[in-house]
């Protein structure tokens, strides 16, 4: 239930023949190795490659000792790419070929398609569809091209692509900035971390994104896939994958720019493509398996950290360290990343106390003290595996020695670490030059090295969380859960604008979300009438497709208290909505009960690229001010919606704050829960939906909302 | 005004002969060279030391072919700096043999003091009252002693500081943690940045960080200090470094640990060192000419940037790069951290349309794209001028390019440069090993290069807050202005406790804070009223000094609205008083008029380190959960207390939100800054004020305060 509909139709393309070809047709071929038909000749031989390469230029016979052929078709087969590198008024005619003698993918590097804009958006749809009619599928164009540095097949162009520093590892990148992205593969290199594979997918007029994290997440010799990206329209598949992810306990690095305004039309500017706003962005990396990199390092150390393959049991770390201040910066980055320094066992604390110095803390953190030094760092190995066998402890960050004893340190150190399934990081201490070699041997260990104490809690923690994510996945039930409302007619006009309050309020109902009791009746009936149809005080408001914001308008009139002021006041009404908008319609008075409680909002967003995500928060204008709101995608059930109440700051007001009866959060659950179900069943026709406020009584008291608002497509 | 009391009293000690002594006698001295006491003439000998070094130790005529001597008195004078290596129950007869011989300063590396609670406390004791007595100024003790790279004299133990390399820089650290610091010098050197000095400062028996911190800050080879700090005691002394460096535009960079609270614990078991809350050091570090720092890469990258001694006239910031990506992200980040991506004029924006191939964005950020190779960056270079030349930019972000053709390049990007004073940073774009003689180069000719774009942003923002700070500081009047109000005798009672509201809001009036009116009066007196003593509605309270919190007590009404409900209210009250405590003194019932406004609250904590610092913040729950509150040591003037309400997140409720009324701020300002008087004022009786409510009214109407506590030290 927790399960957007995309989940459920997760298909997988098969781009094995693409990322590993048994042969590559470079189409543009020069005998210039440092043009860019040139460069991909060089790439091909000289780094490895074991399938055929087949140049192709009717101007040669051969380039660089292969054979040249004049077109496609001449070329051998089987050929599972085409490489294009000719200018962009070619490259149709060339995708046609290719669909004519069966090569079934390219790799288009040419530029001067949407990216330009004018004309040559007209030509990346005409490569589309040209694409889609020869049954050729298309990386790019204007791309950088392929890195596979599993088969050592190098397909594309650029500086970094040529580096010899490159290093396989088991991760793929799809990047949207192929210069950016490659730069990245030889930072992560000099780094120790490799990539087996690194894709620029340029202005993607074909194969997405995502396409290919789904199918890079699946291959065994990925434990990871990350991804560079600007933005993706395909919101839900980006929910899918994220699942997907989870359920693989499989992680997928995500770094997303254009986040902000500035950055959002720079990268329209660049890509041509339009980004849903970062909030969902966000919503969707915190709910699936995702792990969110803001800059080089981070993406570095969490790389490392994930590439051990341990699992920790639960948030509580143990710090162990030869100098305080190291002890004391780790402690306090632990607690901010919501890390826990758990109190060692009476046993452990015991063992600690003969291991060091009267003086040294046997606390956590850990400060073995500068004596640790003494005895080559014997008794600190001893230190180390004490507190990594301590129940109490989920996993050990241990600051390493320095010195020429570190290295004989390092192969007992690499020991302890082999006996225990607890992830185990070092924080390493000074500079990569500092013992160089032991770094490397650690590394080489399955035990990470991270270069400062911030950053080494940091990747902890994002392990920490990718962890939380899978177990609480893991633990959900696979069945669907009943739906708390099966799909339910709604009575909605055609076309678009927003329903009148009452209209919104009814379809809330129809949901079985509670709505305060109102009565609708023309200005007129009021006038007549002999008694309230609802026992006062109550609230009058004038009803209105075409006056959405009642209260600016000021059309509403809280705390009416007897029949001659509700006369009067919706007399009042009527003249200030005319006032208002002498041509809006008005469907009558609309008398309501007074409801109190703690003002809540609760509303849905239908996202063009995510589709419906509900929206919630405290009311008033503090929580404005303050943007204490959370976001979910729809539909979810009750266990999510209480989750998803949780994430607010000023949750602790419902929990019954300073003393106050604790709040019905069971009702207001299921108020958005239901909440997310109508707006899923109806997201051909609702745009939008606004609950504000929304009440919540104390406990057993149940939820009601006071006024709504639905705006139609 | 806007001065603590302590920066008028601001004095220098002079370290000189501690940093660069003319001779050091090193006792304990040990033929040992890998000891504690042999170590040190291994360092003072081999690294190139230029004053001469006197081993003590009764055992050998000579150590390493240096002279040794029986004792300290039989060292040739002059000598500076005795450093200590002996077990701690040796440590006192040797400072009293250095006052008797005349060694001023004595750096004392031996453990066994405070840090080891119990004994080593009162030993720690006779050590000061010992080294007062001889009139010999320590380091120490437990500490590692002393790194001048700037003179070549390593007066110290340890692993770190015999590294071959270290390498001066302009800047002096101090650091409480000896392991730590010395680590971070090295990994520094490994990225370039370089440290003239580095004090481990052990346990601060005499000489503490803050008297360094302000020595090295006048030193002319100083263009900073940094300080890797567990706490401090004195909150004023540091208040007023921070105000020296702004004044001599040298930032102090402060990497401040033991945070929270499992910091904390662990930072009292490393030095014994009770520390304020994080909170007011953080007050203090954005008022003074500090930038914080958080891990090892903030402080390389900051310090590069610094190191460069370019001042930004403003925040606006031109990005050029050449691949889309990068650009976004800087965009992103810069944003983010409160920098503007301004637009170029049209003259720019021109000329860069005559220098890029057409798709290329010549907008801010400018995306120059790969074919910024093709002419090996000249044309590059003349967008990086083209963009540094824009009057409408302040400073500019340059991905620096690749490849065979940047060496060339660079030199040509060092001349453009120069003819410059705006700050220009490049952000380098793959790793260290990529080209690392053109990053030498750039480094070298004052252009920093850092790694990670993240980074590099963070880097300039901090460079920017800096600058902001400084003109600030420049631009406030020199003279002191005029006291809000003249200091007031108040009316105290002796000892602690909290005062009945009554008199707190005495004291506030007495300083010119409005309070509401009302009436003091017995409950008979009340019972006895013919007419209310105030216009209805009224709020009444129990006025005792027993019962501080009076909401939670059960004894406030509020609107109360007839004589009757008066006395019967009043009635009620004292009842409630005396159930909720049987033994409260009763001072009278108070009978208030109603106020209303914007609720703040407006307090003052006198802490023990820092002295009085006022505490603002919106009221109610939300303020309370969100914790939307600013601080500010007190005293400060109106202009100060203006800044300090903008500071807040709710600011824009008190501006006139949703179309509210502006409320009167100027009022608030005023009150708060009378408040901080009446703080400083009578700092040697008030522990702490509440006000809170304080209503703010609509401008021109005022501040009235409802309700009061000051609670005696």
């Amino acid at each position: 239930m927790d399960q957007p509909a995309g989940a459920s139709a997760y298909q997988v393309q098969d781009f094995s023949r693409l990322v590993n070809p048994r042969a590559v047709a470079v189409v543009g071929a020069s005998n210039d190795l440092s043009r860019i038909g040139g460069q991909p000749l060089k790439l091909l031989t000289e780094f490895g490659y074991q399938g055929k390469v087949y140049p192709v230029n009717p101007k040669y016979p051969e380039i660089k000792g292969l054979t040249c052929y004049k077109d496609i078709a001449s070329v051998p087969k089987p050929c599972d790419v085409a490489l294009v590198a000719l200018s962009s008024n070619h490259v149709l005619s060339v995708i046609e070929q290719c669909g004519a003698t069966g090569i079934p993918f390219a790799i288009v590097l040419s530029a001067g398609f949407s990216e330009v804009g004018g004309d040559g958006i007209a030509l990346q749809q005409q490569l589309i569809e040209t694409a889609k009619r020869s049954g050729v599928r298309l990386i790019g164009p204007n791309c950088l091209g392929m890195l596979n540095l599993h088969d050592n097949a190098r397909i594309g162009f650029g500086g970094t692509v040529q580096l010899k520093t490159l290093i396989p590892g088991p991760c793929a990148m799809i990047t949207q900035s192929g210069g950016f992205g490659f730069g990245v593969v030889a930072t992560a290199a000099y780094y120790g971390v490799g990539f087996n594979y690194a894709i620029s997918t340029g202005n993607e007029a074909d194969i997405s994104m995502l396409e290919l994290a789904e199918f890079f997440l699946e291959r065994s010799e990925n434990d990871s896939v990350m991804m560079f990206m600007e933005g993706v329209t395909d919101g839900q598949r980006l929910i899918s994958l994220g699942q997907r992810a989870l359920e693989l306990g499989k992680p997928v690095f995500v770094w997303k720019v254009g986040n902000t305004d500035v950055g959002r039309q720079a990268a329209a500017s660049h890509t041509a493509r339009m980004t849903a706003s970062y909030e969902l962005f966000q919503t969707a990396f915190r709910h699936g398996g995702f792990v969110e990199v803001r800059d080089m390092d981070d993406l570095i150390d969490v790389m490392k950290v994930f590439r051990a393959r341990r699992v920790p049991k639960g948030n509580r770390v143990g710090v162990v360290t030869l100098s305080g201040g190291a002890g004391v910066l780790l402690a306090d980055r632990c607690i901010e990343h919501g890390l826990e320094l758990s109190k060692f066992t009476e046993a452990t604390t015991g063992k600690l106390r003969e291991l060091v110095v009267s003086y040294a803390s046997v606390a956590n953190p850990v400060d073995a003290t500068a004596n640790g030094y003494n005895d080559a760092f014997a008794s600190y190995n001893k230190v180390i595996a004490a507190v990594i066998a301590d129940p109490n402890i989920d996993q050990v960050i241990a600051r390493s020695p320095r010195g020429t004893a570190a290295p004989a340190w390092s192969k007992v150190f690499a020991e302890t670490v082999r006996e225990t399934t607890k992830p185990v990081v070092i924080n390493w201490p000074t500079s990569p030059d500092d013992n160089p070699d032991v770094m490397q041997f650690l590394e080489q260990n399955g035990i990470p090295c991270i270069l400062s104490p911030g950053r080494t809690v940091r990747a902890l923690a994002s392990l920490n969380e990718f962890s939380r994510k899978t177990s609480a996945y893991a633990a959900r039930p696979r069945q669907t859960a009943q739906r708390a409302v099966i799909k339910q007619k709604i009575d909605l006009p055609s076309g678009s604008g927003t329903l009148g309050e009452h209209r919104s309020k009814q379809a809330l109902a129809t949901y079985g979300i509670p709505v305060v009791r109102e009565a609708l009746m023309s200005a007129n009936d009021v006038a007549k009438l002999a008694d309230a149809p609802l026992p006062f005080p109550l609230a009058v408001k004038i009803e209105s497709p075409d006056i959405p914001h009642k209260t600016e308008a000021g059309v509403v009139r809280l705390n009416v208290r007897s029949l001659d002021e509700l006369k009067s006041v919706a007399r009042e009404l009527v003249a200030a909505a005319k006032k208002h908008n002498a041509n809006a319609r008005i469907d009558g008075v609309s008398i309501q009960e007074m409801a109190s409680g703690l003002e809540v909002i609760a509303g849905v967003v239908n996202d063009r690229f995510f589709g419906p995500v509900v929206v919630f928060g405290l009311g008033g204008v503090y929580t404005e001010l303050l943007k204490d709101v959370t976001r979910r995608f729809a539909p979810f059930d009750v266990a999510a919606a209480k989750e998803m109440i949780g994430e607010i700051k000023g949750a602790a007001l419902l929990k019954g704050f300073r003393g106050q009866p604790a709040l019905d959060t069971e009702a207001l659950a299921i108020a958005l829960s239901r909440l997310s179900l109508l707006a899923v069943d109806h997201a051909d026709r609702i745009a939008e939906i606004d609950i504000n406020p929304l009440f919540v009584r104390p406990a057993g008291q149940g939820v009601v909302a006071a006024d709504a608002l639905v705006v139609l497509k």
